[in-house]
């Protein structure tokens, strides 16, 4: 019997090497091109997640991890074909522990359903990439969003893994106590891996407790450079934000042109606080003073629910809202993402800028700027080989500032394909060390091959 | 020449072989035989260091890190001889950046000296295991200490490492950006690992701004248990304390017999709130309700800064007051740490009570039970057979009753070399995969070899 025989009498209706399947897993939300897998599997329990694994392994078959396809680097591509692994049936909350602030889901949860089924906990899970991902998938890229200024990313927030291996080993990784010394982080090993060390079957995550009180806000600056200064004072004044995005200029246009809601057309700033009723009224007092010093116009407070949810699904629709920009047909967005220390924002943000104006690219700038992580999101014709090479020269020089300023190339959205040619500028020597991480997890190179790792020349 | 004649020849007196220098780095704090190394090496550099590593490399030279030595599981202690490679010179801060609130040390500055200097900053580095060991040493241990539940660990607290690998290659992993997600994570790989994958040469570790105000208090209470529930509760309750300590009553004892200080001989909480003057008051009125509901008797406010710092050198003082005890001759004292999930720890401590009274040991319970975690301090005679079987009999009932309870056989201790038995009963197949690690790293097994990770048989 042959691997693939043994998966289709394994899984029956859920495994399948139709076209169909196969397309359903081969796209993605940025501009790489289609990679069709060989086959779709969908597992129901990490036994059968490790009996794929096995048999895959034998056989040297890749195998690709798919959590809900939302990455923008394309990790979740089968570039070698074979099995696309995918997740989105082992989508149960398995043990709410609210006594110890944890949860224990299967990875193809998505983080709204996490938070629709913690509803009555008095507890949320507050990460919030924009996309409703998968917490596999989330872990996997070691996702951060809009609040993880305040709350983390998934490096702070996963306590515990279970993944199956490369040999179709099933493992368990740190346990449910809040801290630990006893041997090798393989959490931490795995959190970020990009699913080329292992695929993650459970996660236990962190909760924290519902705000008594949040308030929300938006303001307006006459220039980035201005909201930027803002921002870095606020964050060294220590007001514990639970969010603070930056939106440029021409990303308030897409807005306005995409959802008609008629801002001004000026650099903005989206916020969110957090805590006791007294405590957010202070901390919204001393932002605002903060924010007028630096020049700050136009504050409007998000007053009830429906206020505060349309802000932000405002600031997450901003993927359709570039392509409004310009939405001639074939046109796709690659949102590039870098993060450097706080005291050298304005610098990288104002390279991005006159950059982006020098080169003639389309660019928006909106970004998770309490962390020094901001995104340009440029619009291109995939098709236009020009056009491409300016995006990609954009983008190597963001990059290239990023790592000057002491930054890395990536803070949320990871490697995947398009940021392996950076990964030897950025880290140096430990490359060699991440390969050898690499090799000793998984010899064969099955496990989501040709991602997160410059190929070896 | 030989790698010693090199090294002899590379630190001139840096170098020594001789039995006083051995003898130096040979002891511990706790209860493990002196381990001599064949030299001790005192690099002031990464590049002597790395240059020290290629040495030892080409003759399969064991070499060992030391910090300042106060690891409790003999952590440092050079087991198959070697070099000891003693990080004391290398003891400068680098580079204190304000804005970015975060510094960079040498690993051998120690907590203290860096917290001196940061002085003027406005800025601190809070972790705090009591001991005024090396932040070096204290990045291998994975320590925490007092201030973890409110500042976090040093997992927490690394934003990124240089290190010197085992065949002498000298690396970066993270960067000063807050979040990162290019690749695998290595800074946390180190982070933890004792010493056996690389030699840590400088560290980036986040600050945290002075607070404001700060109080604290004790209070005791009739039982363990509800001393413990009142720590639950306040946890659950969200309060950010920043030191919640039990002390139970045998340990009053041992500081009434050191220090003669005179409490009452009853289970203790020694408490610290941090914050904005008014959220200090507030902290302080809601630990009052929760904890005078469980039953808080004697609460007694350290007022002033001298107050304050006598109250936490009496608590840093539990080693030798443990030896107060029993202050016979000979007699040592094991200090075991396990950690559980906070819903769990009234359960885990009674079990240590109820063990320690059934099998006649002399255990004292201190801990940063907000974390979960607590200690048990045995003393024992090392030359009495049935002492040691006794005390090693209850520590293995701890790691068992921590695992059973779903959390870990060290919070903060660590491994070395008394909980590598325990290693396999929490890891399972994990373990494996840490032994990959630890090849892939240092295939020669010369970096701290006989810690962490048990013998293969
Ligand atoms: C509109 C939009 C906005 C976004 N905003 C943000 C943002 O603000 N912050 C941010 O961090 N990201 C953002 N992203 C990117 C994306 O949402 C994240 O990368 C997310 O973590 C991907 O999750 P997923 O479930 O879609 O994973 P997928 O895309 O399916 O997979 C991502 C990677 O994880 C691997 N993987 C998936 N599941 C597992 C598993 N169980 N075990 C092992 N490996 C696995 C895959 O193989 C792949 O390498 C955004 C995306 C979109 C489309
Ligand atoms: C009284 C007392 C109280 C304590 N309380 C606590 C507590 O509350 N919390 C807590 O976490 N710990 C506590 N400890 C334990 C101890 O302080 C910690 O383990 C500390 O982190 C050890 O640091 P050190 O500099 O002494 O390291 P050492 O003991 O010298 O070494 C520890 C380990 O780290 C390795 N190492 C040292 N430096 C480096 C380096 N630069 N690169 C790579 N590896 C290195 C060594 O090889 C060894 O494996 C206590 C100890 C004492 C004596």
């Amino acid at each position: 019997m042959t691997a693939f025989e043994a998966l289709d009498h394994l899984l029956g209706q859920r495994f399948s090497t139709s076209l169909a399947a196969r397309r359903q897993n081969a796209g993605n939300e940025a501009h790489y091109p289609e990679a069709l897998p060989d086959a779709v599997a969908c597992p129901e329990t990490a036994e059968e997640v490790a009996e794929i694994m096995r048999h895959c392994a034998a056989e040297g078959i890749p195998v690709t991890a798919f959590g809900t396809g939302t990455s923008l680097e394309g990790q979740h591509l089968a570039m070698k074909g074979g099995v696309s692994l995918d997740f989105s049936r082992m989508n149960k909350v398995l043990q709410i522990n609210a006594e110890d602030m944890n949860v224990v889901v299967q990875p193809g949860v998505t983080r709204k359903q996490l938070n629709e089924e913690l509803r009555a906990s008095g507890l949320f899970f507050p990460l919030d990439p924009g996309a409703d991902a998968s917490l596999g998938g989330m872990a996997a890229t070691r996702a951060s969003g809009t609040t993880a200024v305040r709350y983390g990313t998934m490096r702070e927030n996963v306590l515990a893994l279970q993944a199956v291996m490369s040999d179709g080993s099933l493992i368990r990784t740190g346990t449910a106590a809040r801290k630990s010394s006893a041997g090798y982080d393989l959490t931490h090993l795995l959190v970020g891996s990009e699913g080329t060390l292992g695929l993650i079957t459970e996660l236990t995550l962190k909760l924290h407790g519902l705000p008594e009180a949040v308030a929300a806000a938006t303001c307006h600056f006459d220039s980035v450079a201005a909201a930027v200064d803002c921002v870095i004072l606020t964050i060294q004044s220590g007001i514990p934000m639970a969010r603070i995005e930056l939106v440029d200029e021409m990303m308030v246009r897409g807005f306005n042109l995409h959802s008609g809601i008629g801002l001004p057309e000026k650099p903005h700033l989206f916020l969110e606080f957090h805590g006791g009723p007294g405590a957010v009224r202070e901390q919204v007092a001393m932002f605002r003073e903060i924010a007028e010093d630096a020049g700050a116009g136009g504050w409007k407070d998000a007053e009830t629910t429906e206020e505060r949810s349309a802000l932000w699904s405002l600031r997450h629709g901003a993927l359709p809202a570039i392509g409004a920009l310009d939405p001639r047909p074939g046109r796709k967005t690659y949102s590039t993402d870098v993060c450097v220390p706080i005291s050298r924002l304005a610098e990288a943000v104002s390279v991005a800028q006159a950059e982006a104006r020098a080169r003639g690219i389309l660019a928006t700038i909106v970004g998770h700027v309490g962390d020094g992580n901001f995104h340009c999101g440029m619009r291109f014709d995939p098709a236009a080989p020009a056009e491409v090479e300016a995006v990609l020269a954009f983008s190597g020089v963001l990059a290239e500032t990023a790592l000057r300023l002491g930054g890395t190339v990536s803070g949320e959205h990871g490697i995947g394909l398009g940021k392996q040619k950076y990964m030897a500028a950025e880290h140096g020597a430990a490359l060699d060390w991440m390969r050898r991480v690499k090799t000793a997890f998984d010899p064969q190179a099955i496990l989501n091959p040709g991602k997160l790792l410059p190929a070896n020349d």
